[in-house]
């Protein structure tokens, strides 16, 4: 039973725009990037989904609960506020990098990312509105990042540090579980996860630790949607931190912010 | 000499602000992350300046050539429109590394990250007017990342991929050369570098392919600023792309686009 | 039968912020006060409503079928992202005046807009999610103003007729008709109205004429969103361009754009 | 010896933009509109200049300080970033509205801003870096607005009295003394002013009140950029908010804020 909404938000023909007709600012890049991603985050978010920037060309949603008119939408409104298009391809499956499987194909199909004739794709299934669609958020983040880095190393050195955390973490979620694990800044990394038992995720913070010495801890949430599963997620860690152990699940929300 | 400016953003005791009464919505700190590194990015970019997000509460600038006022305006500008305010440490150095270690010793030595009574710190040396400050900007992309890639995998193997290829990058120069490799979206990396040789690049490229087999190709440039050493970067880059080439540098230009 | 739903937004306490603890930089207020609005344009507007910047401490939103929950998602994201935090007073009514009279009084009851312990005010009546809403959009601007004014004056004077046209209709139209007029920028003007018939506008039209000599032309929709009725009102508006008439209806749209 | 340097910034060929091939959102339009005034505002503000919306497609800045480099650098990130062009203007005078009279025409002398040909115009004279260029602001609100209005009315009657404060000031300013007066926002309005005397800005404040019964208060700051200036009327409002004068000159900034 599927319960997994997943959208990538591809940028069309976006290489070749920012060398054309010359290179473009890289500042102005960086600008056009991030901000199109704020745009999306309050678009997905204020609808109880989460978007994150991966690859800022191409992002990964989770977009349970957010339908096909929605989808329309935003893309109508990027067209007629930045200089890009981006196309939209959907896909929902019971982990979460099969949806994300479907949802790539779907673009995937109708043509290249730097085909300059494919624009504004919205292709895929949505989760039926009555159906099911609990989902797994788990939130981790690093322990005493601040005393261990941030205010004693150079903040590239801090930096390596929290990237050789998330690489480790990525690869393994993704290898061992399918799920898909996300840098959000500071020293956090937000995972879509199918359901874990809390010796998966011991031993998902044990692999980190051996492979690279970063020492996690984790909050784990459920919820019919990306943010309510994502918030108890966040309470629970909340309870790592003051209590100093490694693997908390948070109580399932019976109510989104939105009541 | 001392040829190189950079500074160190770091958002003050963010990390208490985000959970503090209560944890507060994911898509929004992402927006107001996304959209504080968006605002830097113009204020940075649009004097020749570059600014890369690194971990969203700490981000580095390059930061040639702008001074202590322009610094002081964009902490005031800051706090009078955001939630949050910014310390800024400033270093000058040959290398970069060294340089974000001055910068950052100037912020640590104020305080804590999370000192809730350290607020908008702005401490160090910058470079004098008219002292030379040429410095160097290479911008590395991955082969043909569409083809292998983007059109071929799911979005987040294909990020995984582009992911590895950083990790490893960043982790060598910085060990070999003291430089600062930044992902800047797509298969975007861009690092600010000592002087170094072709055969110096060739070797970067080469570890990052028999470490985690992913094939890099970069493109050099020298300028007094940022903007000017990373505008001959990506053209050089260009070059690369269109004969071919692994290692490309650019003619040092003659003049900024602000001329 | 209530059919419109206002919301007026207030931020709260802005005035004595703006000065505290010593006048903040103009251009920062500026940027603070037409990104908050640009906000909530993007929030209300991929709901199908409308709002106007008005005085921009103070704004007016037509809501109709937007709830509760997205009020209280509205003022918390607005919460986590700015330094300051709104009110939201709702009205329903048939005429827009009277819709907007319950909505400020709903705000005004809970304290003054200078009351420093008055905030996040969410306060009012909603249209019920069942219930007729079907509400009447104009879209006024001025005959060939392009050619009178933006490419033979000053911009100030081209500015000074403008508003000149604006200020008389806003008045007349809140005085005969108690409709809400507001200038969108250009030479554009939209009106949130009761129904009126073929005479009523041309009526509008003529007082302007006489009045200060703007030759306006208005197109109007009908529908049950702001967004609905603004497009068909948009759509009429083009019929007067093409066919040279000043008042055209446009049909009612069957669908929203979100289907 | 003309002291004042206007730029009219036009967006190019705007107009049909909005309308093609379908009319856009009109909530696009106003996010698209007041997120590019943000913009500017940002860049010109940090500069210390300022920029008035105006109409929004047509805003007007006071750009002393401020050279063609930058206005150049300002064209292109604008370019890089959103889906319209700017054209800019620029005109140095003693009076303002001569300054902005010039800036026009030579907007103007390169076509139609409907004419779809005409793209990124930079056209006009810029005040010589060591010339003297000090100019005048003067900082009107309304006396008790929230007393008077906010807390009493409802908000669009609110509006309609400053709205008329606003629309008889204005006319006055420009027609008496070639001033150009902005409504900046709550009961604010910034005029950039030649030198004038306190019986002046009295006849000015005495016009009002005797035209539309609207009571006004000012503030009036000289300095060598609009920032200086417009700091020292914000002071010398301030000094009217808690004397209970009309009329208060500001001390001359020694200082600007980059120092």
């Amino acid at each position: 039973m599927s319960t997994i909404q997943l959208t990538l938000v591809q940028i069309d023909n976006y290489g070749p725009w920012t060398v054309t007709p010359e290179p473009r600012r890289e500042m102005d890049l960086q600008t056009l990037q991030s901000r199109l991603f704020a745009d999306i985050a309050q678009f997905v978010g204020s609808r109880d989904g989460y978007v994150f920037f991966t690859r800022f060309d191409n992002m990964i949603a989770v977009t349970n609960g957010i339908g096909r008119p929605a989808h329309k939408t935003l893309q109508e409104s990027i067209r007629n506020r930045y200089p890009v298009t981006i196309s939209l391809g959907v896909g929902v499956a019971d982990t979460p990098v099969d949806a994300l499987e479907v949802a790539t194909e779907e673009i995937q199909a109708a043509g290249s990312a730097q085909d300059e004739t494919r624009t504004e794709v919205l292709a895929g299934e949505f989760l039926p509105a009555d159906s099911a669609r609990t989902l797994t958020i788990a939130h981790f983040d690093v322990k005493n990042a601040t005393g261990k880095y941030t205010d004693r190393l150079n903040e590239f050195d801090s930096f390596i540090e929290i990237e050789c955390g998330y690489a480790s973490l990525m690869e393994y979620m993704r290898r061992t579980h399918g799920a898909l694990s996300f840098f959000v800044g500071g020293d956090n990394i937000i995972a879509v996860c199918p359901e874990l038992s809390t010796a998966d995720y011991r031993a998902a913070v044990d692999h980190v630790d051996s492979d690279v010495g970063v020492a996690l801890q984790v909050g784990i949430g459920r919820g019919d949607s990306a943010h309510e599963a994502g918030y108890a997620a966040k309470h629970a860690l909340e309870d790592c931190r003051y209590s100093g152990t490694t693997v908390e699940f948070g109580e399932q929300a019976v109510a989104t912010s939105d009541d």
